[in-house]
């Protein structure tokens, strides 16, 4: 089923203990877009660069089926730039110099073809505008999903709580769901976030995994312990793109296949992590993410007989 | 099959975001003895204490099956006495006081009858001194498990990697397999940690899990998520003790049994975090036990095929 993706499409300068890079491809919609990839080949994209974007990179995800009628191209403008450095743990990091650049003007516009996509991906905005990106659908998607971060909870908390009650799915961090419920134990925070609109909360905990709640049910999908991480920029955005690509394609959203959904999500940021930016993304095969998969399905696999 | 718990039995006084304690019972093998006597009652029991140690608390062990022929009682002493408060997130603490009393000279003596046991738990000590239980054992058990601390690794590195050249499962916590090999990633920390001796790596990641590793497989354990967290004093002995109890009930050391251990011991250490101290932990019915696990079970369980 079709699947619209808004986000930053932009450049990173990104160092970490093992190694920097000068401006890369970047941005939440093109870890998304490529991740969805995976699974779904009716993908439009939503977004924003400026005339120094590589058009390279706009032809690989044209070949990986992403329409990109709704991609303004911005003429003698530049495209977002963010650069940032990882502490030694790559939990943390500071950001180094942030240019909004086209970003600061950006006005979505949902492109006709787009209008009436199944599955709705947000990806990390300002609340205002992922509202408005709903509000020029022709009809309610199927599913909205939607990603967020402090930084709006931090200086648009209103804002943020009138888009999070437009949708179905909130995916977060564990520190942003106690930031954002007040709660610090995570099932109480998932209790008080669903009672703010969505019927599911994801809550990301990178080297940790994730956590899947609605109302009644809770599912635990293990991070894959990997040898080396190199840049865990996207890793997030990965998972999101994996999670609703999957669902595109399956077209079911019921919690069972939900977890399934969160698992193929969780494999598809257990590859980006392994290098930089979106290089590791890119062409992988089929059975590379199956191995990846069965890697995850063989970590928690165990058999108890309770009498 | 047998069981022999080594380990401290003391006093601790707890403060939590969510009240305090005065002198509770405590200690590393309190927890031990009553997480495994829900899965065997062939348990003996090495430490000491003061003769201000209450007799009501021995007597519950000896009622759940634990014999206290190791325990030394010194008379007109006092026993180890732990003092700590834990930070808001529950993840650090401090520590106000810590009295060592009997365990200052403490020179643990294997009795005959524990002599034979065929499972060996070695909770945290001073490493030389749990080497010295080893070599007073008649025949090499079938299973030792060790725990330890940072505490050691800071100021006793080579007598601790000595004792660890001699026991077949450690388990450590995540930051301490990262100092004790040197290594950030966990996997290649685990591969260095094996390579000095034990056959499997359990590294306990509080309110994340667990990871088990040998040198050709890995398996997670999820915690499960609680409402509420009062004390997470003990969780980790809670899990030793369900873990090597496990073991010692079925009689079988694989990889494959040591997954469902693995379940067990965090089963165990979800209730013990429920309420202060051991509290939790005390006459726990075996439906209760059962309902825990099948949540994890639960908690983990998805279904995805691959085609």
């Amino acid at each position: 089923m079709s699947l619209l993706v808004v986000g930053t499409v932009a450049f990173d300068a990104i160092e970490t203990p093992f190694g920097k890079t000068d401006k890369i491809v970047g941005g939440a919609a093109s870890y998304i877009a490529l991740a969805s990839s995976y699974f779904t080949r009716d993908i439009h994209m939503v977004s924003v660069v400026g005339d120094d974007f590589p058009e390279d990179f706009l032809n690989l995800l044209k070949k990986e089926g992403v329409n990109l009628e709704g991609l303004q191209i911005k003429k003698g403008e530049k495209s977002f730039f963010w650069k940032g450095k990882y502490h030694n743990d790559l939990n943390s990091r500071d950001t180094l110099d942030t240019q909004l650049n086209v970003l600061e003007t950006f006005d979505p516009i949902v492109p006709e073809s787009a209008k009436e996509c199944d599955f709705l991906m947000l990806g990390n905005l300002v609340p205002a505008i992922q509202r408005g990106v709903i509000s020029q659908m022709k009809k309610r998607p199927k599913l909205i999903v939607l990603d967020t971060m402090n930084f709006w909870m931090d200086i648009a908390m209103d804002e943020l709580k009138k888009t999070i009650a437009m949708i179905d799915v909130l995916t977060i961090n564990d520190s942003e769901a106690r930031q954002l419920s007040g709660e610090y134990s995570l099932v109480k925070a998932a209790q008080k976030i669903l009672a703010m609109g969505p019927t599911v909360l994801v809550i990301k905990k990178g080297e940790h995994g994730a956590l899947l709640f609605n109302k009644k049910e809770v599912f635990f999908a293990p991070a894959l312990p990997l040898e080396d991480v190199y840049d865990p920029t996207g890793a997030g955005d990965s998972f999101a793109g994996g999670f609703i690509g999957y669902l595109a394609k399956t077209q079911d959203i019921s919690f069972e296949n939900m977890k399934r959904a969160i698992i193929f999500g969780s494999a598809m940021a257990s590859f980006t992590v392994e290098k930089f930016g979106t290089e590791r993304l890119i062409g992988l095969s089929q059975s590379e993410v199956d191995e990846r998969v069965q890697e995850f399905i063989d970590l928690v696999q165990f058999d108890i007989a309770l009498v």
